[in-house]
């Protein structure tokens, strides 16, 4: 029974009424927290989908109504609309015209406020709602509240973090089990952890995502996710575990963002991290974020950073956030102040490069003149034994240089004849 | 110049006016981040602190009034004030008078907020002000607002902690130095880690306040301090950390708490923990906290836990919350429905027992037969060489069993003639 509805509950304000678009793994996961709940400050009253009544759960109250028409939710008198369609289209369009109608979304689309976010939360400031995107990075591990409110009294200068949890999971069991790519990639499909298709978790289009969020709400910079340069994981190898191993390292898909000055440094790609580090330590598909602060130093998030539990935890804390300011005036608006900085890759840190070759003699010769003319500086050559000299794994790590002046020294080595496949470059972080 | 006075502000809003009383190491840290912030939405009115005319500082700008007078304060136009007095006196009648008077509080202070936080919540519900004391755990980890806020849609099963960095840096220091805890404790007085008289610290008052508090915002739980047992980290000896190696341990402060049916388990003491867990590799001062939730999952929080910045931007991060809703209507107060729990130190765990002996025959069988009429059952027996005959350290783990059934059998071991020391009795949390 509703408590509006309740003739016990005296002159108890009416819960704000909250309706679900979008009724997947974390829709469910939402609507049955929000049925579980026994304090009855939020209500959900409708569940929008598709073909809804293939959807239909008996666990669901009776008044909530199903429908599958955007338009009868925009019409009714829900005040809060949750947003899990995903993608673009048509979630963009339907949650401008929910903002537009003064009605609060709470989201977990990271590639809508990736995109979109700064000019959705300028919608939803002139229209006297709230737009909340708590879920769009990190699933269960709180870290957007966190940078938003209790972090916001430090000037954060840098963040980073394991994202994707599909790609740890990936390399933290080739890491574990030595298997190739294609076994781990497998493995992770089988168990629900990656898509058939998992070209944006691979390739690093859903971590840049998240970053460029992360950096929306951390480091107050308005980033769009395409000028983040993303290497993919598909290149890293088993024998890259056993090279980062002898360099005391291993390798995660790292996520990060510093400001250089008036420039952002960011970039997502295959990192080499110390074993021992937080980082290094992040196994199976947990995400980690630590940021950096002028005054608090640093702070690590650790937890789960997707499946639909986690990820509900963290719409259902946005629609109770979202649900206290509802009888009030809007909150003042922060003085947003966003930058939008140029966005560089230009990093300067070591590197690991692997080679695969035809074993001849004077590669060692060849490389070492490449990189000399370049002015790189050589820190140590690894080569590991048992490998047929047709095509053999070598690694060189180097000292510590810029993105833009390593690059045209590989263009070179990868063009040798003795290289098999194009060099493996990783930068290397301490 | 105050942005209110400002001729080209426009209509722009008066920025809420802040009271600052106490003005040792956090509150200036406090004034100096007020003072180099550049968005104006908060003005610094006030100081308040006694013998104010040795606090002057040259950087707070001029017109801000120093004072020593409370009253002073709160009869000002200030609507925000932040109490960093610490202790009970006068802070608690300050506090009260202030949202009595309307005025907004944000506060570092533990003892306050354990022993009176449930009543000023609600003193400030009844006045539409606010109450906010993020800086009273964890300093510069922002663990409450992610309770409160981030993990709010989650229902928390259980919340540990090292919360203390004073016992975390001797005990770690004992750990990496293998020296004796005077040792440590001189080095941690010495390095400004420890105060002269450590006994809030090293006993564990200043860790259950704290756990009180994790326990009202995360297990909406109102538990007095003096209720949660408090096991002193003196006793713990460089030799422990040889015996804890063994069983792949190492020696922690931990703060605990979890719901057992409607009965709170809690307690704070020294504790073996694996040396490769998340609370077995914190270092130094710092703080982690990890949260248990049904839905979403384990949660781990690290970062520095004390220290003026880092508690500063928990400050300054309250100041914001409380900026942007204070020209708001009060916000709707959360239907808080507090548990009172019985609370007790009854867990069930393995243990470990460290005997100090002088050596004769037939030790372990006067032991193992006490421990055997209790229907202990043993471990492991460890027993180190090296040490002399007439004081010589040995230890015994314990299968898991609750607190209460193990109590009378170590009072029995500790009065046996050959115990030259009271037996060690620390959980092992797995």
């Amino acid at each position: 029974m509703a408590t509006d509805s309740d003739p016990t509950s005296g002159n108890r304000i009416r819960p704000p009424h909250v309706a679900l678009v979008g009724f997947g793994t974390v829709g469910r996961a939402v609507a049955k927290i929000l049925c579980e709940r026994k304090d009855r400050s939020l209500r959900l009253t409708h569940i929008c989908n598709r073909h809804v009544e293939r959807k239909k759960q008996s666990w669901v109250p009776s008044d909530v109504l199903w429908t599958d028409d955007f338009d009868s939710v925009l019409d009714s008198d829900a005040e809060i609309l949750v947003e899990l369609i995903g993608g673009l289209h048509p979630a963009e369009d339907l949650v401008r015209r929910a903002l537009k109608a003064g009605k609060s979304v709470v989201t977990a689309n990271k590639q809508l406020i990736a995109r979109h976010g700064p000019e959705l939360l300028q919608l939803a400031g002139e229209n006297g709602c709230q737009l909340e995107f708590g879920a769009s990075v990190a699933g269960g591990v709180p870290v957007l509240p966190a940078l938003r409110i209790g972090l916001c009294g430090d000037q954060l200068r840098g963040i980073a973090g394991i994202l994707n949890g599909t790609c740890n999971y990936i390399l933290s069991r080739i890491e574990t089990a030595r298997i190739p790519f294609s076994e781990a990639l497998e493995e992770a499909q089988a168990r629900g952890y990656a898509e058939a298709d998992a070209s944006e978790d691979l390739d690093g289009g859903d971590a840049r995502a998240k970053l460029s969020i992360l950096a929306l709400a951390g480091l107050q910079a308005r980033v769009s996710p395409e000028t983040i340069r993303a290497r993919t994981i598909r290149t890293v190898d088993a024998v890259d575990f056993d090279y980062a191993a002898e360099l005391e390292c291993t390798i995660r898909q790292i996520s990060r963002a510093d400001f250089l000055g008036e420039t952002l440094l960011a970039e997502v790609g295959p990192s080499l991290v110390p074993a021992a580090s937080p980082f290094g330590r992040v196994q199976r598909n947990l995400n980690l974020v630590l940021t950096s602060g002028k005054y608090g130093g640093d702070v690590a998030f650790l937890g789960a950073g997707a499946g639909g539990d986690p990820t509900a935890v963290a719409v259902v804390s946005d629609l109770m956030f979202v649900a206290e300011n509802i009888s009030a005036q809007p909150r003042a608006q922060r003085d947003q102040r966003l930058a939008s900085p140029k966005v560089s890759c230009d990093f300067e840190t070591p590197w690991y490069l692997r080679f695969w070759v035809k074993d001849q003699p004077g590669i060692i010769a060849s490389l070492a003149a490449i990189l000399s003319a370049h002015q790189l500086n050589i820190d140590s050559v690894l080569q590991k034994p048992g490998f047929d000299k047709s095509a053999l794994p070598f690694v060189i790590t180097l000292e510590p240089c810029r993105d833009s002046q390593l690059h045209p020294a590989i263009e070179k080595m990868s063009a040798l004849e003795f290289c098999t496949k194009p060099c493996l470059c990783l930068p290397i972080l301490r």
